[in-house]
């Protein structure tokens, strides 16, 4: 399904939903602004007033310090007021009253949300009952998509690899039940990236993606070979409380990264993972701390990212 | 008890801790300022520098994110620096530690206190205690009041109404334990309302309050007959534990809104409820979507209401 | 251990980690710059853009409301953006992932961490792995340093008592496990104290601070003869648990500061506490009102200090 009505007729960004249906266009835009906020970020005083007097509100269900962090920062950058709500899903029983929840804050004056929440669709269910001066980004919604962090990832593949259409990329992990495997996967085939592999155990392949042409591959050393970027997802431990992944130990020695793999990958490989990472599970440290590690460049960029999405939506192009 | 410690001599607002005692000229003072914010609040960049370079502390000895929010966002769009501390009453033993607490915060530069707390009249306590520089907003103090609540309902009422001395408005609900009841009728009682009902159980009837004239009804169906305004309570969960409310079906079906009460009362009748609403319980959702409810208004004029009383606590006005 | 590395070559404040090692020098800049911020903080906008742009991150590995409020307040008068960060022990296993947490905000722009950790030097560990543009305080670490209370400690002395080389100073209480007084020590030992006492039960007497010539003792009347300044220590509970303290009784009754103590020190002695205060245990309630009593000046010399370090880490100053 494409999240179309994130995008309005005339091609201006009204929420950020999903980067499924999102158009090349409007991520070279995304990406584009993203730049200039790089710069901005490099200056002594990292801060502009694109939305000032403006009310960012991070709602979360599901709790994340470090995602809710990230926007947060983002959006005091731009000068923003920043309102976090942390609620937990336990105290919100139906869709009815995230509606109620939602309506509340707009009538007090939010413009932007960004929304987490366990359950996949939320933030468009969402999108679907505001009006037109009110923004929906999704923060992860279930294993549905995580889409600032599917662009932060290709813009950071961007910004070291300059060109797309020719790269090798390689996704590693539980594939299933991740949404941002989703997010890149989908934003990875609208910039043209001829090969995308996915690695992982084959109870952890998606089965709802065929469209896309995604190769394969149960064994990490074969579907490393000559690739320009790996990704490595982050593990779920719920995913082992079900019983999907056997232990951390067996995990790590199947899936997990470590130095014998950047051999088998390209030499110039930029190693990616969406944090926190769990050190000597999916990753050995050695590796997460290597020069071709672009890590914390991901987060770096993550803030660009978020500030140039949130700056397009409240845009007035019309 | 008349509150007229939180009104100067010559008639500046020091505190706002009860509408009662607050006069006729006050309450409208607050309103027309209240009408400026709404006009601020609808242009591109929401923010004022009133309260720059002032500090907000929203103490908050019950747990209450949403009240909370009205207060920070309206201190933000004020320009206000806001801490938020929530205090659990646990770790508090005696009113001794509060002000303790309090006085800390004051020597930290604190200069408007939004307090609430489980016990009546500690916001009150606080004021008596501290110097011509500090400012206490009562946030909700036991069943006691909850003045801004009563003022932004009774501006409602205003905005949509025009004239309050000709209203029937009816309060629907358990009155005995509700400090928004409290102060919802202070203010409509000093601002002329010749008629006010209070419906309810006999149970949850105020024995407090005869010197009002108020008309007291426990049939939902005779008190709203031919009323402007309809109030309703929120249910509180705790008062069903107490064995003072039977069930919620049971409640619903007594003292519920529903679309047959709309024929009852006025044609044009306006249908609040403080929020957050239960659906189902002390309103029929499809009532609180209808064209007649300004549940959301009450919400965005709530903003506006506290902007009000903030900016009047420190203007320089002697 | 000296903590040289928290000043440069040139004597410019990199971090601040403990009072021990700081230099005359630099902590009379600070009470300097302290004092001009005092005067700012008696003004009506109390707010300078000195951070404007910077982002203050507070790092709380142990919960403190109260600490934490102190550095959010003094960081926005000086106009940064302010991330707070709860991070409870249990979710953090080793020291790796602290750095990892520290890494990643450090990637999204942070410029100053205030950090506060259970156990002794992870701050300093912090320090000694982040860049030249980013800046830690030690907002506490287990018993090893509260550098921030030290210093305002010692200001608050020099306000009131203009000169340090004749004072004789009593510190009273649990010395051996007080991060406080160990700050409290270093900073009056390097700004010339002649006398400095310290009172507590034998038990709770240091054996690592032989070095700075300490007058011991175990018995309140006898330790407070005569002296200028009595700083109080707060009763940590969790060494009656212990056994280390036999019961808040017993310890008020051997060295809770009562009336008829102040008979025994220097008539013009001043009363100090770091808060928050335990009435009936450490201090008698009275005492803790007098005009001796010095508490609340010191909360407010806390927020001016603070935001003299925080300029301090963040000039230009080669």
């Amino acid at each position: 399904m494409k999240n179309n009505f994130q995008v309005s007729q005339n091609g201006k960004l009204k929420h950020l939903l999903s980067t499924d249906g999102l158009s090349r266009e409007i991520i070279i835009e995304i990406f584009d602004m993203a730049e200039s906020f790089l710069k901005i970020s490099s200056r002594d005083v990292k801060k502009v007033p694109l939305l000032r007097g403006k009310t960012v509100c991070n709602l979360f269900f599901e709790n994340s310090t470090r995602t809710r962090t990230t926007f947060e920062i983002a959006a005091k950058r731009l000068s923003a007021d920043v309102i976090n709500l942390d609620v937990p899903t336990s105290s919100q029983s139906k869709g009815e009253s995230i509606l109620d929840t939602v309506n509340n804050l707009i009538a007090m004056g939010a413009d932007i949300f960004v929304i987490r929440h366990g359950t996949p669709r939320i933030p468009e269910l969402i999108a679907q009952n505001v009006g037109n001066d009110v923004h929906i980004i999704n923060g992860g919604d279930g294993n549905h998509a995580h889409p600032t962090q599917g662009l932060l990832d290709t813009f950071t593949i961007r910004r070291f690899k300059k060109d797309f259409s020719e790269l090798k990329v390689a996704i590693v992990g539980d594939i299933k039940h991740s949404r941002v495997a989703r997010s890149e996967i989908c934003a990875l085939s609208t910039l043209g990236v001829p090969e995308i592999r996915i690695i992982g155990p084959e109870n952890l392949m998606p089965d709802d993606l065929d469209h896309l042409n995604l190769i394969h591959f149960n064994n990490l050393n074969r579907g490393l070979k000559n690739v320009d970027v790996i990704m490595m997802l982050r593990l779920q431990k719920e995913r082992m409380d079900d019983g999907d992944i056997p232990s951390e130990e067996e995990y790590f020695k199947q899936y997990g990264l470590k130095r014998e793999h950047l051999k088998i990958a390209h030499p110039d490989a930029i190693i990616m993972h969406p944090g926190p990472i769990n050190r000597g599970i999916e990753i050995e440290s050695e590796v997460a701390d290597s020069k071709q590690s672009v890590i914390l460049s991901q987060v770096t960029y993550g803030i660009a990212i978020r500030m140039a999405v949130m700056t397009m939506l409240v845009s007035k192009k019309v």
